[in-house]
Order: C-alpha cells, then structure tokens, then sequence
C-alpha cells in the first residue's frame, strides 16, 4: 500500500513545524518570512502534497459544496435545471451535491440532516410540500443558507426565485380561447405544488374574463407523469371538451398517447397545450404545442442567488420571477364557429 | 445568532474530558465505566448535541459516501440508472454524490480530484472513454474503490458491471432479419464507448451470419442524441434500407420523427429498432420496439458492487454481466419477400 503523504513529511522536509505548513498552505501564513513560506511551497511541490480535505475544512469551515434538492431525477424538467446550477457552481468552483428526495418527500428529512452534518455551504430546495418546521429546525436555526424555487409562502421571507405562473397558466388558457374553444379543461394533479396552483388560478382567471363557464368534469385530476396522462384519455373525451391545458408537458405528452390509442385525433377532434418546454415537446407527432419555462436559466439563477447569499449572509432577501413564453407547434387547431 | 453546542459543553455538563467524551460517542469507549458512560449520553442528549462532521471524520476515516459520475444527467438512461443507485445507497446509509461530468468528460479531472480529496468511500463511474492514467492517479494509487460501467478494458482486472452488448446488437439485427429485412442499416456515433462497439459488433456478427452483405453508406454515424437521430433521417432514407438499428432510444426517437416530418411513414416504409428501453419508448407513435437494458437494476446492481468493495477491500474482483431482452411494440414491420 502507498503511504499518504502527510503534512509531518512536508514540515520535516521544510525544516519547519507542522502548525506552520497549516497555516501557510491554508493561507494564513502572513506572518512568517518570505524564505519560510518559499521552503514550505518547495517541499509540498516536491512531495506532491494534497491537503487532508477534512483537516483543511476545521480550520476554515467552509466546504464549497452546494446541495441541491429535486423530486425527481428522471424527469427532463429537472435535469435540464441540473445542468444549469452546475455551469454555475462549475464556474465558481463550488461543487453541487444532487439529491432525488423522491416523489413523496420521503429522504428530504434525512438527506437536510445528513448534509447540514456535513457543513454544507447552502441549498436549493425545489422539493414541494417543504414544512415550514422542517426549514426552521434544520436550516434557519443554523442560518444555513437556502433558496426556494417554485414554492413561494408568505410565511417566508428569504431568497426566492419563481416562475411566472399564474400569468402562464393564464397565457395557456387565454391562447386556447382565442383558437376559438369555448370548452376547455384543465388536467392537474390532486395535490398541487404552489407553482401547479398558480397555473390552475391563472387557467381560471381566463375562463372568467372570457365569461366562458367551467364544468366540474372539465378539470381532471391525476399523478403528475407521463402515466398520469396517459390514464385520463377517456376522461377527457368523456368531458366533452375541445381543448385541454395539461399543466406539464409529461402530462401532456402521455395524454396524447393515450388519445391516439382511443382513435382520437391530435389536434383535429382534441387540442392540447402543455407547460414546461422539455426537449421532448419536439419529437413526438404531433409536436407540443406549450409554455416555455427558462428552465436551465431557473437552474443558472437559482445558483447565482444562493452563491451571492453564502458570500455575503448580511444582504436584502433577494426575489426573482422568471418570466415565460408560448411556443406554437402542431397540438392546437383553430375552431371556427 | 444560536451558538452551536460543542463537544466542551458535553463534557462539562458530564464533567469529564473532551477526549473521554469523544471516545465514548464515537464507540469507542469500551474501557470507561457503565456510569461514565451513561452521564456522558445524558448529557449529550440533554444538549441535542449533533457530533462535528468534519471532526469526527478525522477520528473514522469513513463517510458513507459514494460519487457517481454520469456523462449526462438529462440523458432518462442514466437518470434510471441513478434512482437504482440512490435506492440501494439510502438501504444502507450512504449519501450518493451524482454528477454530470458532461458530454465531453470535460469536468471528469475536476471532480475526481475534489471527491478524492473529500475522503469519499468510491466512484461509480459510468463515464465512456476513461483515461488509464486518469484512473490509475487519481484512484488506484490511492486505493479508493471503483466500479467501471460499461467500459470493459482488459488492462483492467478491477469490479465491474457490464450488460450484454454484443449479444443485444446481435439481437436487434437478427429480429430485423427474422422479420424479412435484408437491407439493415445501424445508426451510431462516430466515436463509440465500449459499449456501443459491442452493439455495432453484433449487428455486424448478426449480419454475417445470416450472409447479408452491409453496404457502407448502411452505417450512418450521428451524434448519440435525438437531435443527431432527426438529422440523419434524409441520410436513411437515401441509403435504401427497409430497417434500422439505432444503437439507443434516443437515437432512434429522433430518427423516427425526422422520417414523419419526411413523409415517411414507420413500420410501413422503414422499420426502426431502438436499444435501452427508456420510459418514453411507449409514450411516442409508433411506440418504439427496443432491446431492454435492466437500467435500474444495473445502478442497484453497480452500488452493491461498489459497497461490498468498500466493506472489504480484499475480496477477489467482482465481474457482473447483465442481460438484455427484446420488447417488441409497434415500430418494426414484417417484410414478405
């Protein structure tokens, strides 16, 4: 077995006592000679010496790790922000800790536990469902700092960064309306994440403004997946409508699946928007029409927010609303009354 | 702001030392008295004192740490893979640190070296196109575990974890053959992991068994993307194939809507078989028949692999091959001659 080098090998070849190769190499070496700190730097060069990670972190407490906290790993939406927390964290070399909390929360406590354990400079937190007792006893008590993403709470009043979705689901809604459908449904999950809900509201919203009614059966819940879509087919010609906003494009592309095997035709006897933008939206047939959120933008943002609070804990709460977009494909045709 | 509790306050409220203290709580302890220590978990208890991270990991040496270094976190076959990793590493207590070493590997060196110097327990690494020299400085010098995926080197004699890739590419081309198609093409990226090769290798093995010549402009080479597979649509078209093997989903997803935007239709024209199985396979039109890689339990597979080295180091190298099966769907047509 190769040896470790050590940091007595170093301060044996320096001449010098290991407490002052620990306090050159960890930068705080300001009082020693210019002959001393060269000797130091030779011989850790010539041993090829790589600080002990764990000794270097006592002395100076901080870690450069970033951990970031997503429901769900496999799906596009949250792999596309992925990568851009870590072009971010890349660029200023921090390194970002990825965690799949699963659908149902159920490793958030004891992923925050084992990380706050690891001196973890700061989270991204975009599980839904947070407690606010969880936030408190793991992260605020510690002022460990932390960004929310999608979640916003009145409650809280720290860095956040969202999405401007009330005015999205509303733009989805509206876009249909003008296609000329008087019947639109909305398909949505049961238990809705903050973000869903201001999608839902901002649906509503266009309804009413277009005095259009909403029936009961027009807004149909499932799990929010591929399946989920996929399983409301039959419920969503049963409903009657012309057209349907599936709140992300998951639901949306597995819904259409679901129509094409029942003989329904996209977007000839049915039209569908989706929410999100995933690469996906181009290679199904036909391709989806949806609203764009900026999704890597939401990862790079996310990052640049929680890199500003851990360089300096004293600033404002900083609040960010990024802005969406429609992107016209092929799953929604005009009706002509 | 909360001072945090210290290992000094334990030991004054259990008035004893430090060292005592530390000893007990990290058991090893055994040589102290029943009452010492009873008072020294009293006090701890009382304090809700959480051990340093850093500090008691100087005293074990161990963090119950794993990294796994994908090419592509967006790509949904290392997505499953990570849900099988993250299944078995919560089982048995260990965080799993994932990362995106990107596309290039440019980020492999960067991550290797911070991990290494984190005292992490061992790499998954299912990176294609790992230098020896990369593996040799950064891990086998320093006898740190590591699982290669799909990467088989025969310079190589440490564990690994490979699928049956020969026996697939093979597989996929005799079912093309078995269906009627003598004009088989491969689509493929120009440069090819290992195990890739072994795709294009029993395609070829396929090929020649069955005495089908393959002509050269059959082997169409494209980025491993959807957007490489839509590129090269034209490409197949004009090659004069009736079937395809796209050596992954994605691959093959992509070519198949570059084929419709092309008014070709699939089966009836061309028949396309992917190779992976991802999720999206039953969500696209037509639904994709693929050779089936066992994702997940390839990540599950790879982390017991990884943990039983890491338990003991001097167990004989650990060899796994997986296998793969057929899912036929919808997109291959039978060709009578």
């Amino acid at each position: 077995m190769v040896r470790k080098v050590t940091i007595k090998d170093v301060a044996a070849l320096a001449q010098t006592s290991v407490t002052t190769v620990s306090l050159i190499l960890n930068n705080k070496g300001d009082r020693f000679s210019a002959a001393t700190i060269a000797r130091v730097k030779a011989a850790r060069e010539r041993l090829q010496y790589e600080p002990d990670y764990f000794a270097q972190n006592m002395i100076n407490k901080e870690t450069k790790t970033i951990a970031v906290l997503v429901p769900d790993i496999n799906n596009p939406f949250f792999s596309q922000f992925i990568q851009g927390v870590e072009e971010i964290a890349y660029q200023f070399d921090f390194i970002p800790l990825i965690y799949s909390a699963g659908v149902h929360n159920q490793k958030v406590d004891h992923y925050l536990k084992e990380l706050v354990r690891r001196n973890v400079d700061g989270f991204i937190l975009a599980v839904p469902h947070l407690q606010k007792t969880t936030l408190d006893s793991y992260l605020q008590k510690r002022q460990i700092p932390f960004i929310l993403l999608d979640q916003s709470d009145k409650q809280h009043v720290g860095d956040e960064i969202t999405v401007a979705d009330t005015q999205g689901g509303e733009l989805a809604a509206r876009y249909l309306i003008e296609q000329g459908h008087h019947k639109v449904g909305i398909v949505l999950p049961q238990q809705r994440a903050w973000n869903i809900e201001q999608r839902s509201i901002g649906y509503q919203a266009a309804m009413l403004r277009a005095q259009l009614p909403v029936a009961d059966d027009w807004q149909i819940t499932t799990p929010l997946t591929k399946l989920g879509g996929y399983q409301v087919a039959q419920q969503v010609i049963d409903s009657g409508v012309t057209a349907v906003f599936a709140v992300n494009d998951e639901l949306a592309i597995g819904l259409i699946r679901g129509l094409c095997e029942l003989r329904v035709r996209v977007p000839e006897d049915i039209s569908v928007i989706g929410y999100d933008n995933i690469d996906w939206c181009e290679y199904i047939t036909p391709k989806l029409t949806t609203i764009k959120q900026p999704i890597f933008e939401l990862g790079q943002e996310a990052t640049r927010l929680l890199l500003n609070r851990i360089a300096d804990p004293t600033i404002a709460p900083q609040q960010k609303v990024l802005s969406i977009e429609l992107v016209e494909r092929e799953s929604v045709q005009v009706i002509h009354h």
